[in-house]
Parts: C-alpha cells; sequence; structure tokens
C-alpha cells in the first residue's frame, strides 16, 4: 500500500485497525431494510432471499441508509442463511420470523446437504450486487457471513430459538457429527467471505449472534478452534475482520483470542469493561441499546454519550449499536445519531 | 436462637449464610410442574392462577419434586404475577406463552390498577397453601416474589418480550412514572413476601428474570433503588434473602449491592467469576445450563463438576441450575443429579 493511499484510507477502516481518526465512524447493524421508510416504499415482493437474487435491488437498498444517514461504512443487504440456502440446504427466511428449515439437521447424513459454496455459480448476484456497490459507494463496503454456531442454530432448531436446546443437544451429544457440522459452516463462510473480498467488500462482519448462550468452557470446546480457523483463513486478505455476537459479556475474551481485529460489544458491557476484557489489541465495535433508538432524542443522545464517553477517546472505536437497529426506529433519530457521534469526536 | 437449635439448622439455610454444610445444598428453579409426569397426572384444568386457588392442589404440586429428587428445599409453587393478578390488574398466565395482559400499563392512570395488597383478602389460598406445606415438609420452604422491573415488562409489554422495548420506552420517556411504578410493584413484592414468611417460608426468592436487558448504568438508576429497598424492607425477618435474574453477568455487582443474601447466576457466568463479582460477604446460586439436564447421564455429570468445581469448594455455595427446568427434562436426571451433587460434596 502506497503512502498516499493510506493517508487517504477511509476513517472506518483506518479505526478498525486502530490508527488515529479525525472523528469516531460509525455504522448500524441493519441499518438497510425495514426501518426505512424508503425500503418499504421499494414494496419488495417475497423475502429477502427472493431480493437478494436482483443486484440492483440489493444495491439499492444498501445503498439507501448511506444517503440518509451519512455513516461510515456500508452494509451489504444480504442474509447470514445465504450460503446454505444457496447450496440446497432447504431453509426460508419468513419475514417477522427469520431464517425457517423444513427437515432440520439431525444426523450424519444430513452433512451431505452442506456441499461446498461456488459462490460464482451459487450466488452470482451476491457477487454482483457487490460490483454495484463498489462503483456506487464512497464508504467502505462490509461483507458479512453467519458464523458455524449461529447458522446451526438455525439449521438444528428449525427456527428461531430462545433456549438453543436442540443445538446443545447435538453439540454434547454428538461431539463428532458437531466437530464436522462446524467445520463444514466455517467452510462455508470462508469461502463465501474470501469471494465477497475479491468482488470489492473491504472489510467483514462474522455475525455470531445467539453463541452467547454458551458458558465459556463450551464455547471455547465446540465454537473457538472453527472460529479462529476462519479468521486466519482470511488474514492473507489483509481486510479488517469483525467478530460480533449478544449476550456475549463473558465470552469477549475468548471472541478476541478467535483472531478478529474487531469485536463488536452488545449493550450489557460497558466499553470500558469491554475493553479490559478484549485486549489493547483489537479495536472494539459498539454498543448503544437498540432500544434507546425509540426515545427522544434527547434520551438517544445523553446515552450516546455515555458510549463515547466509556469508549474513552482512544484509537479504535467504531460506533454502532449493541444489536441490529429495531423496525419502528425513526430514521431522523440515527441521522441525528451519526451527526452527534462525528461532532462529539471530532471537537 | 438457641445453640441447639442452630446446630441442627437445614444444609440449605446454612449454605445461604455461608456456614459450614456437611454437604452442597441442591433445589432446581421450577423443580415443580410441567417436567414432572405426576404433576401431569394430576391433569390440573385451566392456568396456573386457577390451580393456586386450590391450596391442597398447590401443596402436592410443590411437594412432588421433594419426595422425587431429595432436593434440600422446596419453593412455593406459585407466580410471579400473583399479587398483579390478585389486586385486578387483569393479568392470566396463558400455558406455553406466559402472563398476558390485555390492556398494557401505559400512562398514570394505570397506577391505580395497582393498590396494595391484602394478603388474608387477597390471595388467602397462598397464606394456606403455605401453612399446609410447613406441616407437611422436612426441607425448608423458599416463597418468591417478581423483582419490579420483571413484573413490570409483563405489565407494559402485554406478554413475554425479547427486547422489551416498551418497558424501556417508558422506564427512559416517563421516569417519574417508572419510578412510581417500581415502588408500586415493590411494595406489592415486599407485601407478598411478608406475608409468606408470616405464613411460614424459611427463605425467599426475588426473581428479576429479565433485568439483564439492562447495561448496568440503567440498572443502577432505575432499578437498583426499589430492589435494594425491598431488601432491607425484609431484614428484620432474619431469613435468607436470595437474588435471581438471567442475562445479569455484568451486573451481578450491583445486584450483591442491593442487598440480597444469596446472588443466583445464570450458566452463562462462571461461578468463580461470578463469586469475584459477588464478593465474600454473600452466598451465590447456581448454574448448571438447564439445557445440559436434557443430554445423557455421562455429559451431564460432567457438567455438574465443572460447575462444583468453579464453585471451589467454599462455604456459600447452593447448587441449582442457571435457570428453570426444561419442560422436557427426564426427572431421573434430576435425581442423579441431586445424588451426585451430595456425593461429591459430601466426600
Amino acid at each position: 500500500v502506497a503512502l498516499g493511499e493510506q493517508a487517504s484510507e477511509a476513517t472506518f477502516l483506518r479505526a478498525c485497525r486502530r490508527l488515529p481518526v479525525d472523528y469516531t465512524p460509525v455504522w448500524f447493524m441493519r441499518q438497510a431494510g425495514r426501518s426505512l421508510p424508503e425500503y418499504r416504499d421499494l414494496r419488495v415482493p417475497g423475502s429477502i432471499l427472493e431480493t437478494l437474487r436482483h443486484p440492483e435491488l440489493a444495491a439499492e437498498i444498501t445503498l439507501q441508509p448511506i444517503r440518509r444517514y451519512g455513516v461510515d461504512a456500508a452494509i451489504l443487504y444480504s442474509d447470514i442463511v445465504v450460503p446454505v440456502a444457496a447450496v440446497g440446504f432447504g431453509v426460508e427466511v419468513k419475514p417477522g420470523v427469520g431464517p425457517v428449515v423444513d427437515e432440520p439437521f439431525r444426523s450424519w447424513a444430513d452433512l451431505d446437504r452442506l456441499r461446498e459454496l461456488e459462490p460464482d455459480q451459487d450466488v452470482p448476484w451476491v457477487q454482483e450486487t457487490i460490483r454495484i456497490l463498489r462503483r456506487e459507494l464512497t464508504v467502505p463496503l462490509i461483507g458479512f457471513a453467519g458464523a458455524p454456531f449461529t447458522v446451526a442454530s438455525y439449521l438444528i432448531e428449525g427456527r428461531p430459538s430462545r433456549d438453543h436446546i436442540q443445538t446443545k443437544r447435538l453439540m454434547y451429544e454428538q461431539p463428532e457429527l458437531w466437530q464436522r457440522l462446524m467445520e463444514r459452516l466455517g467452510q462455508l463462510a470462508l469461502t463465501s467471505l474470501r469471494a465477497q473480498v475479491s468482488a470489492g467488500v473491504e472489510a467483514i462482519q462474522l455475525f455470531d449472534s445467539w453463541v452467547g448462550t454458551l458458558s465459556p468452557l463450551d464455547y471455547r470446546s465446540h465454537v473457538l478452534p472453527t472460529t479462529a480457523a476462519i479468521f486466519e483463513g482470511l488474514a492473507d486478505l489483509s481486510i479488517p475482520r469483525i467478530h460480533f455476537g449478544v449476550d456475549t459479556g463473558e465470552l469477549l475474551g475468548l471472541m478476541a483470542k478467535a483472531g478478529a481485529d474487531v469485536v463488536g460489544v452488545d449493550w450489557r458491557v460497558p466499553l470500558d469493561l469491554a475493553r479490559d476484557r478484549v485486549g489493547t489489541e483489537r479495536a472494539i465495535q459498539g454498543n448503544l441499546d437498540p432500544a434507546v433508538c425509540l426515545s427522544p432524542w434527547d434520551i438517544v443522545a445523553a446515552k450516546a454519550h455515555e458510549v463515547l464517553d466509556s469508549a474513552g477517546g482512544e484509537p479504535g472505536h467504531i460506533f454502532n449499536l449493541g444489536h441490529g437497529v429495531l423496525p419502528d426506529t425513526d430514521p431522523d433519530t440515527m441521522a441525528r445519531l451519526v451527526d452527534l457521534v462525528h461532532e462529539t469526536t471530532s471537537e
């Protein structure tokens, strides 16, 4: 990388690398989609998996929050079940529900339903969406994948779950099958992420949204090795790698060990505490409670300042919510929030 | 208390007071009810709120796990919405769903729907159930109440919720109304708990099951004062006071400050870490993952040993699950688990 290029590197990417920045960059998980009236105006029919097959449409949805909010990064409009759906596992995303599977994963035979992903054949529309976005975007584009545990939880439970009972049963009772499933899903995630980078994404996030249901001991034994292999498998690409889950307070140290450059933190853990657990070698991302954003502006502002205070003004903080934007959020609030973070941290 | 009486004090009560015990006592949240075939054989019609009006039946359900498991404490078969239902707020417990409210709490006028509880008039059947149980039981009886935040979350959301959006909105947007609601629900909990103690319970647990959705800052501002007042209001009764919630890893230190004698820990936080946060002046309770109990015995045993190891063999540990017994749990597993804890810790 030439010196001139590095000097003009986007603020978001610099923050991921813990380099000094002129202001704290901001983006929001689920910034695209349901919470935006311009998305609802598109009157997209069917499920997200159908929408994604239309690159111009997926690119437009990705761009909407960039125009409206002035966030410092775009995140590809997609879904964590795209790779497993694309290889034919049999998963659909029901609006208002989430991923559902008619024939949940139960036995060794089900591994055969998870063949390797061939991105150019299986998800050419994803690659095309990214190429369109790279032409249109003025901020970095984040690609993403679901982490093996979280994707497995959908395949095994058959639908969103609170207790993840069947997932844990398989993990405990059939540890070899579990290990193979993790490896298979890890390979799918890695292949998907590498293809996204090839097509033009400049950072990636691995969503292990539901892994916080595990104790640290279980995380270390049953999840960490595969997650570490994914991050290791991306190391040669020299792009920032973000790792996120909710309810992960006790896992943050282990998630840092898994090798991401940035660790996302949910709203339960104050960022100074998160920093202690993650260590100083990684950036941190977060962590305003998404529910706060449904309140009047004064409250949102006060809470955003709490987040910035707990981040301590050190390099290596990317402002985000502690989980995705809630559907009923007022877009004006999110626009003002971006301004607040930019203005407060550039003073 | 005479010397002889103290010497014969039940193991569970001694552990709550961090006194040396011959073995680690065990009980399970939700040990009574759906997971037991003898409960299902009773074919109790209607909702739990109807069942509770029949003291002989509620006492029988409370006793079933004592007979079957040999646990060291009984917990009154009841529900955290009993006091608010009894004063006429308009709440029902739907089987398979949980508490539902037709007209959720929204405004100052709704405070009038929460008059003070008069236990002898409003819930005489609870008092009678406790009196029956004290005659029948050979182990201590734990009474309980829902903590203000968790009860409020049902009254405000109108049904079980994952994001607690409306609850947080009211908390942030109408802090004075929130404070009055907390005080009102705190008074209901305190009155209910004092009446339960009068009727014969020998320990109490305050369930703040869903408070882990709050950040420590919010917990401290909006919840801790009322919770502390409840525990303070019980101090003269000299009975062990237990405080429990899930997802409370970051709140454990503050929950300890609220004044309970025992802090319950969910399965996410290893007990040695929980001990660091709670401090040495309180006992700790927990924390086997309830989902583990659906696995074959060898796995349950290994995981139970992990819990005992992380408790470190110090006085002041009560073995429990990290949340309630799941409905599909095999009762034989729970019986063996009690034996394992007793045998392992009496060696």
